[in-house]
């Protein structure tokens, strides 16, 4: 069907019976968190997801912009990102890394997370007794897109992991999702790094432990969708509702073609994008920040305010 | 069909029956510029049109970022911007409005093209010998929406054309299409005001002659489009190719019903909008600066700068 | 002297003596609350200040940019704010006035207080019984400035306010003050209005009760500082010090011809000016905010996130 | 005197008589460019400045803001900009760095030169055939400063350096002058790097062949000022005026420690900081493009755009 999606719940949705995958939900409230765990290869390159362990916090609420849900849904991102990192000792070092491009808003979740992030390397490295206690290196960089710089992100990036040698580098990027509806409301984070484009294969390319060498937690929302992909959903929806199997068929067997005609590769995003990715860009920021240094939270804020 | 667009063009191409309506399209190279006139109290009613007159310049090229068509489109704005200000004359003095609201990039068009407008009305009441000939007298707002001042646009400039009293208002506004492809390539321009919202109907409240009691030229660029259009676009594309003339009546029937269910009115733009708005809103103010200060361009722009 | 200062407390400072003037001081913890009235038209006259209140919350401490201290300054600011309002009941409506241009740092803050402020008139009109209780109706507008829209603030405001009719308006400014040492630590109240330029005497051209016809509230933080006050102050500093009072007056009395010679009248800022102005922006806007909704802010703050 | 510059001109003129320094001045228009080569390590030691070329463009009239003097001043960069590099060869490649910090106006202009940069290096790498003759490989990153990334700039460069493989490095960067009337109105370009902090001392830290291994140009202008200096300038202004030799002495003396106990190392930038980086940032990119692309430039312009 040539359906595209960087969320592993929704590669699992459209194929629920493949072998090698375990799930598991839980329900909080008004939030859903799903667990999946791709751990086969044959999963894998079905699902075309790498091996590894996907976790995708669904908030339908968030986009009421309730202020209690976003501090809600914050702490719930503070927990599962630390359960992602391999160690997660208090004096380890992170480097967070936020993928995309500024100046385009649906692309910009990445960097707008770094401005939100609560950096310490320098201050435990100069300072180490500021604080009285032992605070994570916690080191932050919006290292742009080819088109802007000329360098691929990869290139970027392991020179700067080669000096600042982090214990795990956290990827934060902004996804594209099979369900508009999904783009304000969902959170995926990931141990298996990011994979830029339409697959596992290569891998060299992306950032992941084996590009560069350290572990990679990938944290990523949905903003945008194929417009293809409403079409599609639309005319399933509809042949569900009529009963039409045959006529469906046919017409989804010409939809791929027929929009790729018309529309091309277009990739659209909601009206309100702009108050969408301010708004994940908060409650990610929160997640890490609080992540990393709960133990003297209010003493950093203020240190760093 | 409960298709929205405001486009009279699209409105047109949907209903090319109707009578009461002049058309007329004149090709330069790769633009196509078409001059639609409603005439008739009934083809209003039927295109949800108010009578008057409709331009559309449509560039395809505009996509490409070149800069020789971004000044070619320019300068085809502010000849037929200049033609649908009822006085021409050097000495009347516009109000140029940019409505929509700066904070969402697909909504910003109006306040940006304001941002690059030549104001000279302070210039011609303080000092009207500092260029040597008449000056026309431009003054800019970007009003706000109701949302972030708590007031009605027409509230807002109400007051504010009574103590100005310009010949006209140029209000400039982001648009609706039904084509996601006239996104960035499309301009259109009219003598009939703006009619916010779905009709004609309700005109007390749109920005038009009646309303603030001078001629209202409206300049439009398409910046986002309903989800639910794409879908049934795709469905009209696809049951023309297959023949399937009963089975997509079927279901295009079913496609409102089934979209709001699913999707809600859920309105979309194209991932790079904000490249888009930067280029249209200079594109724009171009043609506006242009038309009026043809006479004393060069000096006018230095003066200002 | 030639020595401008926007601030009532500095104009006292240079002239402790003149007759008419009521001062009183309050300090709250590292916070000084200087309440000054100007009585009498000769008091008025000499200060170069109206007749009125003015009340100066400088707060050191804000310069460490400590949250709890962010705090603090805005809850006093409310108290302060709603004490200066003439009619403080539950059924007034505000209109908050943002002056200056908010493509100058230095000269941004009106505007960004207004898109902080919780803007409320549109549900008081529309939808009365949300809330549940009687709420004030807050409209905010940021005018721009005569440069960039090519008509006057007072004009702009004339209109609005005939429309609107607010019980009172409450204009936010940057101010010039006599010492950097302010820029990011005081915040003047005044029930004045604004008297743009240097003086009381062109009052017409101000935003006042005489001008508007409703009570207008100033509040005003200092983002710049004449270059030249900088010197003067540098000379008296060093002559006190070196007791040389007679070089010291000579040297004084060339100041003003020397640094117009040769600095011309230039205004600066701190070199973080958008730190301070993000700052002074948010505890700003959390004052009137505070002030006008207090019974029911934590509602109101979730309906209009 | 404890004055600090970044321009090696200002330095000079503190030092008109310091031996094994050659000094060239040029005027054409209303520019002038100063030519400065620092050639003994004495002279370097007493100026605190390195062995090397300082090329100083001085163009009070760009404070007009006039488009044509934009275009002049860009043009004049491009060649001394030019100059500069060791090696002009059509086959080299240049890595552009914007230093400071995007979130300060006034140190913001190395990212917003980098915002403009023509990048072309994926473009030679990738469809090297695309222009049809050699072009310059160029590529464009701004790395943030220490308190927003946890990471030294020197830290970040060197690692993308030795990947990228450069044959020059650009910096830019905002500079300190000693006279505010700089500000808008200055280019100094180098082929010394950059130094960080107040000498040449800590050279290791700085962006210079020997920490990087390539030749860096760099190129700055004044963007904010010692309050200080702008006292001590009006104290030594005054003197002279007045013939005030003695007390004018005792007062410089003074001047340093009341100022710093008074107003601290308080820096200062003009009120009008955002205009003066939009316009510098812009001629300093064009600059850099012309230079670097004149062969097909406007072909690169359209490809890029």
């Amino acid at each position: 069907m040539g359906i595209y999606t960087d969320l592993a719940r929704e590669a699992r949705e459209i194929n629920p019976d493949i072998l090698g995958v375990t799930e598991q939900e839980e329900q909080i409230g008004d939030v859903n968190i799903s667990r999946i765990e791709v751990q086969s290869q044959q999963a894998s390159d079905e699902l075309q997801k790498p091996c590894g362990r996907y976790i995708t916090i669904e908030a339908p609420t968030l986009s009421n912009r309730d202020t209690q849900v976003f501090k809600q849904v914050g702490e719930l991102i503070s927990k599962e990102f630390m359960s992602l990192l391999p160690n997660q000792g208090q004096n380890i070092s992170v480097l967070v890394v936020g993928l995309g491009n500024r100046g385009i808003t649906a692309d910009a979740l990445g960097p707008r997370v770094v401005e939100k992030i609560f950096v310490t390397r320098h201050i435990t490295e100069h300072l180490p007794d500021i604080i009285g206690k032992p605070m994570r290196a916690v080191a932050a960089v919006a290292p742009g897109v080819l088109g802007t710089t000329g360098v691929e992100t990869l290139e970027m990036l392991r020179g700067l992991v080669e000096r600042v040698k982090p214990d795990a580098v956290v990827a934060v990027d902004a996804l594209a999702s099979r369900r508009a509806a999904r783009i304000s409301t969902a959170i995926q984070l990931t141990d298996t790094g990011i994979h830029p484009g339409s697959g596992v294969g290569n891998s060299r390319m992306g950032l992941t432990k084996e590009s560069l060498g350290v572990p990679v937690v990938a944290i990523g929302v949905p903003t945008v969708v194929y417009a293809s992909t409403i079409s599609q959903d639309t005319i399933q929806l509809i042949a569900q509702e009529a009963g039409m199997n045959e006529e469906a068929e046919k017409m989804l067997n010409l939809a791929d073609q027929v929009i790729s005609e018309h529309y091309g590769p277009m990739i659209v995003t909601p009206k309100d994008i702009d108050t969408v990715i301010n708004d994940m860009a908060g409650i990610i920021a929160d997640g890490i920040n609080i992540g990393l240094h709960r133990e003297y939270y209010s003493q950093v804020e203020e240190l760093l305010a």
